[in-house]
């Protein structure tokens, strides 16, 4: 029953993660020994979600750096490692937690520059990287948790595009209190957008969930509405991209329009995100960019069947904004935050620069 | 620029058609000159659009009648009408102007029963079908006029699903304000939903807009909210496949989604439809019946790439209602109509009855 998926793992000397470019028609493995695989992996989202990136970052960042030649010294090293954190910034351009992953592992870089040489300051910039895995799975659980006790009264859940094991290094955010009831014999139904153009949701998270045993029904994205409207969604939960200071929220393409069709029913709407989502430099989400991907994801199926005549224009904007008034609570690892979010998630952060 | 596509017409003793099941990578023509094609025709969908199919069904009838001989006598020639349009009821088995079309003709043939011989009567069943036609045209050319009226305003346009000259013998409904613009020297711009599972408005609506020259961009469902939000729609006018005597109307799938965020959003919702559309012994929207197609629809991609793995259930409801509330008027061949529907809907009928 609990076969749960393992995203990214160190192995053999290689970070192992799967490829789900391939998902659900194979589960296939990569070990990604250089950095320059792990930049492909992350454009290409054979690695995706926020957690799961910032994850892959962390070991592609060590990748990149593993092979410097140890006799150069410290400071040409820590160079070396600004370089290619510069280069790994810029494989995708809205997910947060590349950026910090990254800006971590310089960091600890700098912060231990009086190592005693190179070598030992890769290995335990590779120790750090671990450290960010183990942080990301001890985060999805402790969602879990806060989220199941917001939930555990419900059974029908919608959830859009795929935050759960497989956008971490394993259980998620989003599905993370979905894992949680399972973990207790609460077995939950879950309804899931399939997520166009990529099909997250009907690719990755159907099949995580139904390899682990979860009911799970795949609708397109067009008929969420429909499910709300006949009763059968009790609260819908999603993962976010990036979280700014009001609480308004950047996710998946097609989370906004969720949001609004849940409000439009009277059900709860939850985001579940680590507080590491947050960025507390963005006042409101009008200040989030957006990224715009190619008309291929829309246009061409799987690069094979043209579905839109070669004369029409494309519009493929990846992610939208979920404005906080829209929002019943946001779920991070710290418990969950509700209205007004400006004050309460500043508090959030207080509480974590005091301790 | 102005090349609508002619879905239907009689050309060099055939009914000339797209094959629709080509689109949008072909545009081929097709000359059926036999009721065999065209039953063939109907059933794969080669011509598809409940208006489009009640033309095609009238021309399909007269072409299983003409070679039949004309020295036989009118009233062998009646019951060999009544074989070939016995035969021809069963191309489809839910499309009610498939009946609608084979039933007038077979009427007028026994009508004109008197006709001096049967090659008489063979000629003005053609007059017949070319009526039905006409009138076709006539009744979308009247939706376009009503329909350009609200919408002369506005600059950008969505729609849902294809309601367009493609399903109709030429102009549509939905799109006829577009068109009638057009022939104003008025452009709108139109944000195409691609409409999942079967994409109808990616390959059908994007097709005919942008081959009549009419800038079009086609966006995934899911985007049409955020679209909305940034202030790119200005009205949203979709078709519909029966509206209830309040008001509510069923559409296809998505529909409900489009009009719940449009009202959010502040932005218009027209539905254009032929008077023939409304269903006045259907109270509300609960009394549709709404029609769950398979799973293959969503979990295969054009019959060939797996996107639902295999342990995932898939929902496939075709049609959602649309609360009538949320409709800001119903553009009809006759005129627009206005809330309070069931009052303005009913005198609708009443000013026909008396006719």
């Amino acid at each position: 029953m609990n076969n749960r998926l393992k995203t990214i793992e160190w192995k053999n000397n290689c970070a192992r993660i799967i490829d789900q470019t391939l998902l659900p028609e194979e589960i296939v493995y990569i070990d990604v020994d250089t950095l320059d695989k792990m930049y492909h992996a992350i454009k290409i989202l054979q690695v995706r979600g926020a957690p799961a990136i910032g994850v892959a970052a962390a070991y592609g960042l060590y990748l990149g750096v593993r092979d410097f030649d140890d006799g150069a010294g410290i400071s040409k090293f820590l160079n070396h490692v600004d370089e290619r954190a510069a280069y790994l910034s810029t494989a995708r351009p809205t997910a947060v937690n590349l950026f910090w992953a990254i800006d971590r592992m310089r960091k600890f870089a700098q912060d231990n520059s009086s190592a005693a040489n190179v070598s030992t300051l890769k290995k335990i910039l590779l120790d750090e990287a671990n450290r960010i895995r183990e942080e990301d799975l001890q985060m999805c659980r402790a969602i879990g948790e806060h989220g199941f006790e917001l939930i555990k009264d419900k059974e029908c859940i919608l959830t859009h595009c795929n935050a759960g094991g497989l956008a971490t290094s394993e259980y998620g955010t989003a599905l993370a209190p979905i894992y949680a009831g399972q973990e207790r014999g609460v077995t939950f139904k879950v309804f899931a957008d399939e997520t166009r153009p990529l099909l997250q949701g009907a690719r990755i998270t159907a099949l995580e969930l139904s390899e682990a045993g979860i009911p799970v029904t795949v609708i397109c994205d067009n008929m969420a509405a429909s499910v709300m409207a006949t009763g059968q969604i009790e609260a819908c939960i999603v993962g976010a991209d990036r979280i700014a200071a009001n609480g308004d929220t950047a996710n998946k393409i097609g989370t906004y329009g969720v949001a609004l069709i849940a409000a439009a029913h009277g059900i709860p709407f939850y985001v579940a995100a680590p507080s590491s989502t947050f960025d507390l430099t963005i006042p409101d989400g009008a200040h989030i960019p957006i990224e715009e991907r190619g008309r291929e994801e829309v246009a061409l199926w799987f690069g094979t069947k043209k579905t839109v005549p070669d004369k029409a224009m494309v519009f493929n904007p990846s992610f939208d904004v979920t404005p906080s008034k829209l929002i019943t609570a946001i779920i991070t690892e710290k418990g969950a935050i509700y209205p007004p979010y400006t004050e309460n998630i500043a508090g959030l952060f207080r509480v974590v620069d005091v301790r």
